[in-house]
């Protein structure tokens, strides 16, 4: 029996066993989740064991932050297969929260439930749908060689993605030898449409920060201070205001200096693939858009920075309320997507740097670095990459394109930089399964077609060498 | 026995019954107190009969905002004294927030406590202490005058100067005609020290508004669409940051076309009674001052008017969190000072005029008016106000000094404007006292000399004619 049979006739359990593994809340960003976080952890150490993985056990480094250690990353491998190229697939078992105040869930977050073909549950396509179906071709592979695999493997799933993977440069860093391999698997992205695969080469870095802007020693009465005082609020605006150029580039001195340049093959390609008026007003609600008009759109949001205020907050904030103080400080949430090849660190202490210059004398302001990841991107011309095109031809049926993409995955900076091998970046969810908003959902048949593309990659990959797989790093 | 006389000994009663006063907690802007605003209107009602006044009631006209009633203004009078001058007199009983989060109050603000002189509460100074000094003078009068007055009284105390008397126009235009005088007094403000009397002669008036920014229809993942949309947070900072001048003047066109002069006399009035560098920096815990350099500090705060923000507000709030949203909305809380003769509805519209043409087409905003009051100043060359500069005299034994105020106490310009009166704004708090912030307190030692200092202003002003008092409005 071919594993795309055995993945055929187990289709039922498999979709019932993510079933499983979606009813486990594994909210990463509150803690009182802890506990969850390691239920689905121990769930998964069992399950990869039970499919014919080995030295299957959870790891935990010391926390970068706080006193305590990271969430559990689960691993597994099997590495019977001498001479045969070594696959290391990345996943993540944390969710987004739910965050619905306004009631928009039509469904338990929790329940996942079948509905219109699709498989609504909070993670159903970020993460867990979509790690499990690697899990489930590995598996299919499995019981097709007699329990044996033609090719190695490593799992790594960890736990701490939705908040920006602040632990697993540490663990990567320890384990080293562990996770060494000659390829590196990541299904964490999205295709455009049922019959339009894609395999995303580029990936934005970030630096998460928050500044604050202090004034008087307390808050005052605006009538008593205001016109002698310099306002935290309005100082904290002239510094976020004067952040960008009225066309949309980033101020801060050096920020560009090091982002590779988009080719003419690159623009190229982009162009083929329109984001159109229509499509970007129906998904904003906008009548216009804004940032480096010397760019196409995907190409400001793959393969340009930028700098992004997330978040403000000072003074009074009641809505429709009034008191008329003049408060003692006010705080921005700013983060950066970096490009390849900006090193995340330099671009802090450059965006540190800007921000002192930017300080009015009346007021202080402390900038405060909460995360890193550096942008990547991926050389589209490998064997590697190209058996990733073949097998998504074969799991959906067409060729894929090649798109950067503006969110990020910090890890894929990471293994390329410890490991210098390929990256094949192969979601199969869609950009309308709701990531991080209200009713996520992840479409069965793609759950099916990601597994079959996976079997087919693994089989291409088993057939090169490890010399082959790791060409064009 | 004298006015006087009946006073002083009756200073621990007035003080037993001030504490009485204090320990109703009526804060205005919690809704959860609206009991104890109707308690102490009622309080008030039964006191100022028992004193001997008359047609004692409370008085609710339609709320401006809702569906509700205002708070009650306490009314009464005494208005048997032909031919002689009626006095207006103004106070609030409603009192400010506990607003605590930092512990600060060293004793509980609804149970007063003598401590160092002083009586611990919130409300003491701020307006309860006060406006009960006004009734203890008239109560001494009474009792002075075999329970009749030399002259004729009104009081109106409101329940809502913490929520800018938003309904209390709507009072005075309906009941017009009951609240004729020839002067009106106030005691809702601050002398400098126990041998420094003021006499406020500029209040600046308060436009109070809300400024909304949207941008996108939903959030949106600052990965996916950081670099093509206009960041609503970003926008609105660019607006906020637009509204001055790196000089500190407000750049509404025609934000200062109505502004009173400031005369060589009052320039040299004000620069009599310095606001040092060393009494600045450590009020504000500040090294440098901002606004207008070319005016002195107490002109800045009290003649000339100002554009704060009180509060904004937009995306992920939370402090050392991360959440890589960009928001489709962010909101400032933004209210203008204004100086005589500026008009708060004109201003409103500058501003918002000035904010449509700030708004770039890549956003929308919407500024919405929450409340307005005018600014006022008093003629200082009047009949009236000698006889308070000489009542403080008696009360504390020096002469006072003539400043504008910082604040707001919109219901002068009102009276000004209804009745063309003079206004007599004299308070016996001292800077210190902890107005709006924790552990309010009152010199008690001045509340015994306002009591005082009122009786003087009343025998003063029954011996004087309408038509004199009613000199220089």
């Amino acid at each position: 029996m071919s594993a795309y049979d055995y993945a055929r006739d187990h289709r039922a359990e498999f979709l019932r066993q993510l079933k499983q593994l979606l009813a486990i809340p594994s909210i990463s960003t509150e803690v009182e989740h802890k506990a969850d976080i390691e239920h689905t952890a121990a769930w998964l150490v069992d399950h990869l064991k039970a499919i014919g993985l080995e030295h299957v056990q959870t790891y935990q480094v010391p926390a970068q932050f706080g006193s305590g250690l990271c969430n559990p990353v689960v691993y597994g491998d099997w590495l019977h297969a001498p001479g045969k190229p070594t696959v290391l697939i990345y996943g993540h078992y944390d969710v987004q929260p739910v965050d619905d105040p306004e009631g928009k869930w039509q469904t338990r977050p929790f329940e996942p439930v079948e509905k219109d073909g699709n498989l609504f549950a909070r993670g159903a396509t970020d993460d867990k749908g979509q790690v499990f179906a690697q899990v489930k071709a590995v598996e299919s592979l499995f019981r097709a060689h007699n329990d044996q695999l033609p090719f190695n493997v490593k799992f790594m799933i960890e736990g701490e993605e939705e908040l920006a993977s602040i632990n697993l440069d540490g663990f990567i860093s320890k384990y080293e030898d562990l996770l060494r391999a000659d390829v590196f698997v990541v299904s964490d992205s999205h295709i455009l449409a049922s019959d339009r695969p894609l395999i995303v080469y580029g990936l934005r870095g970030l630096i998460y920060t928050e500044l604050e802007v202090s004034g008087p020693k307390v808050d005052l009465h605006s009538g008593s201070y205001g016109g002698v005082v310099h306002n935290p609020i309005q100082a904290l605006c002239e510094i976020v205001a004067a952040l960008h150029t009225p066309d949309g580039k980033v101020t801060v001195p050096g920020f560009y200096d090091k982002v590779r340049q988009i080719t003419p093959a690159e623009h190229e390609s982009i162009q083929q693939i329109p984001w159109t008026d229509e499509e970007f007003f129906q998904e904003t609600g906008l009548h216009r858009d804004w940032g480096e008009q010397n760019h196409l759109r995907r190409e400001r949001v793959g393969l340009r920075p930028t700098l992004e205020l997330n978040g403000i907050f000072g003074g009074f904030m009641v809505p429709g309320g009034q008191k008329t103080v003049l408060p003692a400080k006010a705080t921005a949430k700013i983060s950066c997507r970096l490009v390849a090849d900006q090193d995340a660190h330099e671009i802090f202490h450059l965006l540190e740097k800007h921000i002192q210059t930017l300080t009015p004398p009346t007021v202080t302001s402390k900038i405060r670095l909460l995360s890193t990841g550096d942008g990547a991107r991926v050389n589209i011309d490998s064997p590697a990459i190209e058996a990733a095109a073949a097998a998504y031809e074969h799991g959906f049926g067409a060729r894929p394109v090649f798109l950067p993409e503006g969110g990020s995955i910090p890890v894929v900076a990471t293994i390329q930089k410890t490991f210098h091998i390929p990256a094949l970046l192969m979601g199969f969810g869609l950009p309308d399964d709701g990531l991080h908003g209200p009713n996520e959902k992840f479409k069965i048949d793609h759950f099916y077609r990601g597994i079959d593309t996976m079997i087919s990659l693994y089989e291409s990959i088993a057939a090169m060498s490890p010399q082959i797989v790791r060409q064009g790093a």
